[in-house]
C-alpha cells in the first residue's frame, strides 16, 4: 500500500497535487497562518502595535522550532508553491495600497518623494561604503564594503506600506511620500544591484546599461497607468455589458494587478510595482458602469469636475452607497494571503546568528547606520513628517536581503559579513512597525 | 544584467519567486482564468449551460494552442504551482458546498445514497472488466480488463457538485444524493485501486489492508464531523472573544477546511473529503458567537429546538440579517481558484488523441458503456430522481485520469487504451454539464 502511495503523489494531477508530503504540509502551514493572523490582529493593536509585528513574530517562532527539537516546518521557505502564495500575497497587499491612494496625490508629493527616495538611496550607500564598511572591515577590498553600502540602501515598501494600512493613515502626506520614495528606491535598488554586480564581475559598467534600466522603469510606471485609465473605462463598459456585477468589477481589477505584476516582471522589475500601478489606475470614475443608476446620477456632476476636490467626493458618494465592493471583495483574499508573506519573512530568520557577539556587535553597528541614513533621508520630506517618513522608509525587509545573498554568491560578502547584514534585515523590519506605530499614534493623539 | 537577472530568480526568497520565467508567467495564466471565469459564467448561463462547461472549454483551448504554434502555455499542466492553486480551487468548492448542505439533509437519504454509491462503483466494474473489456481487448489479459472497470467505476464529485451549484440547485434531494454516492464513491475508488494494484504487483491482497482502507475513512469522516461538532461551539466562543467580527468567522471556517484537507490527506484520503467534512460541520447554530445580540435574540428559540425543521428557520433568520457572512467572503476566494482547477483540468485534454479512428471507436464504446454503468445506478435513486442523479455521477475527472495513469505505469494498460479512457474521462465530463443542466432546467419549467 505505502509504495502506491508514494507512486500516486508523483502524479502531475491537480486531485494529487496535494498527494506529495510538503503540499499537504502547506495546507497545514496555510490554515495555521491564516487564523493566527485573525487573532494576532486585534490582539497586537490592543497592546498599541501594528498587526504585522504579530505576524513577522509568528514567523520568526514557526521558523526556529528546530531549535526545539520539532522540525515538521524545516525547509519550508524554500517551497515554491509558499513563496508563491506569499508572492500574491504582496501583490494583493500592493494592489489595495494602490487603490486606497489617488493618483492625484500620489503625484501631489510626487518632487518631494523622489528627493526623499534619492536622499534615501545615497545617503546609505555613502554611509555604507565609505565610513562603516573601512571602519568594520579594514582589512577587506572596497567592492565587499560597496555591497555593505548597497544592502542598507534597499528600502521594502511592503513593511511600511502595511503598517500605515494596519493604522489607517495610508492617506496622511507622510504615507504618499513614503509610497512615492520607496517606489523610486525599489526602481533605483535594482539599478544599483546592476551596477555594483558589473563593477564586481568584469571592473566596469556601461552607462547605456544603466540608462536602460531607468528607462524601462519609468516607461513600465508612465506607461501603464496611462494606457490603463485610457483603456479601462473602455473595458469596464464593455465588462459590465456582458454582467453589470461587482465580481466582475473585482475579477476586472484583481486580473489586472496580475497581469501587469506579470508585465513588470518580464521587463526586469519587480512584480509588486506593476501591483502598486494597477491599484493607482483603477479610480471610481472608471467604475462607473458597476454603479447603479441612482449613484451614477449623484457622480455624473463630478465625473465632469476636474481634479483632486471632485474625486474625494465622487469617493464619500461611492462609499455611502457601498459601491467600492470590488474592495470589500479584496479582503478575504487579502486574509489568506498577505500573512503567508509575513510570516514567510519571519521564518527566514535563524535565531542562531544571535549567538556570536562578534557578528553581533557588527550587527548593531550596521543596523545603527541603516536607520540613521534613512532618517537623514527623511529630513528632506521637509515640514513636521520628517520622523514619520525616515522611519517609514528603514525597513529594508527582503530586498536587504537579496543584496546580501547576491554579494555571498560573488564571493564579495563572507559568512559573518552576511549573517551580520541578515540581523541588520531583521532589526531594522522588526523595530520599525512599533516605532511607527507609535509615532502615527502621537501624532492622532 | 542578463546573468544577472537569472541569478536572482533563483533564489529562494519570496519577494522575487516570481523571477523564474515559470512563475511569472502563472500570474498572467491566472489572470486570464480569473477575468475569463467571469465573463464565461454569464455568457454560457445565458444559453442554458453551467459556467463550469465554459471553463473547462477555455482550458481545452488553452491547452492545445501548441496545436497553433503558440507554445507559451506548454507545460503549464505540470506546474507544480498552480497545481496547488487548482488544489486550493476544489477544497474551496467543496468546503462551500459543505456549508450550503445540512448534515441532517444528507443523512436521511444516507441509506439511499449508499446504495446508488455501491451500485454506481459495481456495475461499471463489472461491465467493464467482464463485458467491454474482453469484447474490445480479446488478446489482453484480465488484468488490463480489470484497470478498465476501475477507471470505468470512479465518479468526480467536483463537477457535479459545481453544475448543481451553478443551478441553484444544491437543496434537492438528488443533489443530496449524488454528493453522499460521490463521497462513497470517492472512499471505494481509493480502495479498488489498492485491490488492483496489489493484484497486479503480486498476485494477491489482504483483506486486512482493505478493511483498514475503509475503517480509516469511515473514522475519518465521522470522527471529524462528530469532534468538530463538539469543538466549534468552543472555540467559536473563545474567537468572538478576541475579535468578534465576521472575518475571524471566516479565517475559522476557512482554516478548519485547510486543515481537515491536510488531514484526510494525511491519513490518505483525497484533501477534498475532508474539506467537505469541514463544510459539514459548521452549521449556523455554532456560529451564534458571531452575531448581534438582536439576531441571537431571535434564534435562542430555535436553538433549543431540535431537527431540520428549526434548523431550516434559524437558516433563514441568519439570511434576512445576512449573518452567513462568512459565506460571503469565501466568494472571491473561490472565483481566484475555483476556475484555475476546471481550466486545468481541461488544459490535460490532448485533442490531437482525437485523430486516430481506432482509438476514437474504442473510446466511444469505453464511454458509452461508462455512462450505461452509472445511469443503471441511478435507478436504485428511486421516484423521479433517476435520471438526475445517474447523469451527477457520470463525470469520471481527473479520478478515472489516475487510474489510468496507475495503471500504465504498473505496465496493464497501453497507450491507445490510455488514450481511449482520456477520452472517455473528457467525454463523460463535457457531456454532463449540459445534460444536467438541461434535466434540471426540464423540472424546474
Amino acid at each position: 500500500m505505502k509504495p502506491l502511495l508514494v507512486f500516486l503523489a508523483c502524479l502531475p494531477l491537480p486531485a494529487f497535487a496535494a498527494g506529495s508530503g510538503a503540499v499537504g504540509k502547506n495546507l497545514l502551514l496555510i490554515a495555521i497562518v491564516l487564523l493566527a493572523a485573525r487573532i494576532f490582529a486585534p490582539l497586537t493593536q490592543r497592546i498599541g502595535f501594528p498587526a504585522v509585528l504579530g505576524e513577522l513574530l509568528l514567523g520568526i517562532l514557526l521558523g526556529n522550532l528546530a531549535l526545539f527539537g520539532f522540525h515538521g516546518f524545516d525547509g519550508m521557505t524554500a517551497d515554491p508553491v509558499l513563496a508563491f502564495i506569499g508572492e500574491l500575497g504582496v501583490i494583493v497587499l500592493m494592489l489595495q495600497i494602490g487603490l486606497e491612494t489617488r493618483l492625484a496625490d500620489l503625484v501631489k508629493v510626487g518632487a518631494r518623494a523622489s528627493l526623499v527616495g534619492c536622499a534615501g538611496i545615497v545617503v546609505p550607500l555613502v554611509l555604507g561604503a565609505y565610513v562603516i564598511g573601512p571602519w568594520l572591515l579594514p582589512g577587506r577590498d572596497s567592492h565587499a564594503h560597496l555591497f555593505l553600502g548597497a544592502a542598507l540602501a534597499a528600502t521594502s515598501v511592503g513593511i511600511a506600506g502595511r503598517v500605515f494600512r494596519d493604522l489607517g493613515r495610508l492617506g496622511s502626506r507622510a504615507a504618499r511620500i513614503v509610497l512615492g520614495a520607496a517606489v523610486i528606491d525599489d526602481v533605483l535598488g535594482l539599478v544599483i544591484l546592476a551596477v555594483v554586480s558589473g563593477l564586481v564581475q568584469s571592473g566596469s559598467v556601461s552607462t547605456i546599461e544603466v540608462a536602460w534600466i531607468i528607462a524601462k522603469a519609468v516607461l513600465f510606471l508612465c506607461g501603464s497607468i496611462w494606457l490603463g485609465r485610457k483603456v479601462s473605462p473602455w473595458t469596464s463598459r464593455w465588462l459590465a455589458r456582458v454582467d453589470n456585477s461587482q465580481s466582475m468589477l473585482f475579477a476586472q481589477v484583481l486580473a489586472t494587478a496580475l497581469f501587469l505584476s506579470w508585465l513588470a516582471h518580464a521587463v526586469g522589475l519587480a512584480p509588486i510595482i506593476g501591483a502598486f500601478a494597477a491599484g493607482l489606475l483603477y479610480e471610481p470614475a472608471f467604475l462607473v458602469d458597476f454603479q447603479s443608476p441612482q449613484i451614477v446620477k449623484e457622480i455624473q456632476p463630478l465625473l465632469e469636475e476636474q481634479g483632486g476636490m471632485a474625486e474625494n467626493r465622487m469617493g464619500r458618494v461611492l462609499a455611502q452607497h457601498s459601491a467600492r465592493q470590488h474592495e470589500h471583495m479584496l479582503e478575504p483574499i487579502g486574509y489568506f494571503f498577505v500573512p503567508v508573506f509575513f510570516v514567510l519573512t519571519g521564518m527566514q530568520v535563524d535565531l542562531r546568528v544571535l549567538a556570536d557577539p562578534a557578528i553581533l556587535g557588527m550587527a548593531l553597528a550596521i543596523t545603527l547606520a541603516g536607520i540613521l541614513g534613512k532618517l537623514v533621508a527623511g529630513v528632506f520630506a521637509g515640514e513636521s513628517d520628517g520622523w514619520l517618513v525616515g522611519w517609514g522608509m528603514v525597513p529594508r525587509g527582503e530586498v536587504g536581503l537579496i543584496f546580501a545573498m547576491v554579494g555571498r554568491q560573488l564571493g564579495v560578502i563572507d559568512e559573518s559579513l552576511f549573517a551580520a547584514i541578515v540581523i541588520m534585515v531583521i532589526l531594522t523590519t522588526l523595530v520599525t512597525p512599533p516605532v511607527l506605530g507609535r509615532l502615527l499614534r502621537r501624532r492622532l493623539g
